[in-house]
């Protein structure tokens, strides 16, 4: 006879999965009975002394609402404190003010925080981000930064929905690639670290660069191409996931890994439905997140509070070539091709804070793979979708689907696989990039990149 | 005035989004209404001439149910073959047998597909995945593939909602890391591809290795170190992600490249916690698959349209010890510590091909972070899970806690940061990771690794 261990078979009901009881403060605020008797673990983020309660304001990061815990003195909460880890049982009850709070009648402390023992972090005081940003492995225990990671889950999650509901596939595009990205930034080059593996593999006429895959290896800048690839075999697909570039810069809008969704259309030969397509997703996942997310939106910004005009109202196409007239008129038009930043914004702000699709791009700015305007051969039907706080935050094309032009433009003749995916029952495609930090910057207002992702890398900044 | 377009307001309704007609056949054969007229497009799978009409089954890669399309032979369709792209317009109607079916009234042929001009594939013919997998970029385009990469979508899907049920927040964990992971498996780490970069940003006492990030850095291995630290701000977390492994392993069990899916559970102080919260995950994911992707099931392994009996039944739990005794009275017990590829798949034979968790591990086979079994020092609370056809899935156990011991147990100054984690405001934590393309091969029965995934990557494989 076999050891063995009795589970509980899972257990379904129609509104989703009825798992085991689930204490996390979200869930005990969304369910809320008066006399409930409850358990809660979490973080004690407040403490006040009163006559006959100690009131603890208590965090466990499943949403931004604290839970209001009232302990009567007589329990013993010795080392209770800022920082400190508790469990805590006790009966729901309603704040004089309607607010749920939890009446304790044990608490127990699981982990002390002495503030002076190191703590980077203190009671009642905002931190500004630039201090926070020194405890990376601590941060996630503030208000600013936890916030902001609650948004990004529900951001991550309302795009898969998205996506979902019109039944595109999730693709895993590959982060190690051959394909050098000519043109779309500099790029990383991957090696084993290990001498003894580089030893043991080494043939001839192979460097370290080489040994491991046969062939240079970097890390990707785009799924795109791979993307390409199963949308002629399975019709629509995105991908949500990390890329790189190795350029030396630290701006606030610039990471060495960031995340980038990228889809690409099935049968799509026309620029306005991939524009009505980017417009579709973001007021969707935007509205979405509003719903859920309010709370955590308005800690990170009070301005947040407001509805921001622009999701009521239909996004702004520009040409190109108006963009540049309308630059001019502003006086600050440039001698250089292309838009810069300040222009960039100039623009959103000339169309009242809407997010401004700037369209049929002059070819030479633009990569090699974009589709000639038909009525006008010098255009490529590319598009840039410029947003308040951040500027551009997706680039996208109609997709040349011509054999021949595309081989006469193919840069490399490691293409070859992308040239031949044209051969066999081809079709028309298009499709977008979106770089998923730079749209919490502009939902959220977060003015670095550095603060929207949980562990951020840039030029000497590595570190964990 | 600006020049704008007018967009149509995105639309809501109870169920989901009510987005713009969507004719992808998935949602054809959904809400086929006979009668209706319909536009499908997607590719040609087969082909039969006869009396009256010619016999088309379509597919778009959205469901693996093929549309059947009756073409009257008075429509042109000269270039119609296997492999072409179609656009047809026609009525919804039944066939004899019940089936949904279209009669075309109108033919467009997008894309020519000339097999005799190099396409890999022939109608009515089931290639061996060995050679589908020469094709890397075409692969997409057989049944096998893309049912592959449909449950992979599905399965992807259903992890998030698992999660997100229970309010786990999808924490992004970084791709380049300065651990090392030491123990966890060889390592690829990366530099800048442009000498002109490194040039740019050499300092004195830098090498190559360390010029843009100021420390030597890495492809991640596991994203548990980086979920513990927002585990101990945030509660409860998951990522789903890709990790690497620089070995020279070319097995149908390993890849250079996969996808890992990680959660921490805070305030997990026991490991059947643990064990219970990933059978009812994996029971969940199968069983929602199973709902959803049954023809794809059966498309890549007739086995599958049986319900594995494991599914109805509890998961077998053995400690180590005892899983030694079982295999020495199998008489395949080795003298090396640990368990083979071979034992495995014995233990999981002996269990009845239900999968078994092995627990209780001696702590010299397992890593520095493991919590000790409180009734014996020389046991961690670890747990490997192994499945039928892969063996093991899923490694994880409870975390040190205790600061001290931890500290001790440390193999490395910089991951002090990870001590850190424990000294303020500390709690118990237990997690694991659970390795996506193996348990598609468990779900799926697919025997090679490679085909799980949409771009594998193995030592001397990483074309495109």
């Amino acid at each position: 006879m076999l050891p063995s261990k009795v589970f509980s078979q899972i257990k379904y009901c129609a509104n989703g999965l009825n798992y085991r009881k689930n204490s996390v403060i979200a869930s005990v605020l969304e369910k809320a009975n008066v006399g409930d008797s409850t358990e809660v673990k979490g973080w004690v983020k407040n403490l006040r002394v009163q006559k006959e309660f100690i009131f603890a304001d208590v965090s466990d990061g499943s949403c931004a609402q604290r839970l209001q815990i009232l302990i009567p003195k007589s329990l013993k909460t010795d080392s209770l404190s800022f920082g400190s880890s508790v469990h805590i049982t006790g009966k729901l009850s309603k704040s004089p003010r309607g607010q749920v709070e939890l009446v304790a009648e044990n608490v127990k402390v699981l982990g002390d925080c002495v503030v002076s023992d190191g703590y980077p972090f203190n009671p009642r005081t905002s931190h500004p981000p630039e201090y926070i940003r020194q405890f990376i492995h601590l941060r996630s225990r503030t208000n600013y930064i936890s916030s902001i990671l609650r948004v990004r889950n529900s951001v991550s999650k309302y795009i898969h929905d998205f996506y979902s509901s019109q039944k595109y596939l999730n693709i895993h595009t590959p982060i190690l690639t051959s394909n050098d990205c000519e043109g779309a930034g500099e790029v990383f080059k991957i090696q084993p670290d290990s001498e003894e593996t580089v030893k043991a593999m080494m043939q001839e006429g192979r460097d370290k660069d080489t040994v491991y895959f046969g062939s240079k290896t970097y890390l990707t800048v785009s799924g795109q191409l791979h993307l390409e690839a199963i949308c002629r075999g399975m019709g629509n697909v995105y991908t949500l996931g990390p890329t790189f570039r190795a350029e030396n810069n630290r701006s606030r809008l610039h990471l060495s890994e960031f995340y980038m969704l990228e889809a690409e259309l099935a049968f799509c030969d026309n620029l306005e439905l991939l524009q009505d397509h980017i417009e579709d997703l973001l007021k969707y996942v935007y509205r979405e997140t509003r719903n859920t997310n309010e709370a955590d939106l308005c800690l990170i910004d009070k301005e947040n509070s407001n509805t921001p005009d622009w999701l009521n109202k239909s996004f702004i196409t520009l040409s190109y070539d108006e963009a540049k007239i309308i630059l001019e008129k502003k006086k600050i038009a440039s001698t250089e091709e292309g838009l810069n930043k300040e222009q960039e914004l100039a623009l959103v702000e000339y169309c009242g804070g809407v997010p401004v699709f700037v369209v049929k791009w002059p070819k030479d700015l633009k990569s090699f793979y974009m589709k000639e305007c038909p009525e006008d051969s010098s255009k490529v039907d590319a598009l840039d979708l410029l947003a308040p706080i951040t500027g551009e935050i997706v680039g996208g094309s109609l997709r040349e689907d011509n054999y021949d032009k595309l081989k006469s433009k193919l840069p490399s003749d490691k293409l070859h696989w992308y040239l031949e995916l044209r051969k066999f029952g081809n079709i028309p495609t298009g499709g977008y990039g979106l770089g998923l930090e730079r749209l919490l910057q502009t939902m959220c207002r977060v003015t670095n990149i550095k603060d929207t992702l949980p562990f951020p890398r840039w030029p000497h900044n590595c570190s964990m």
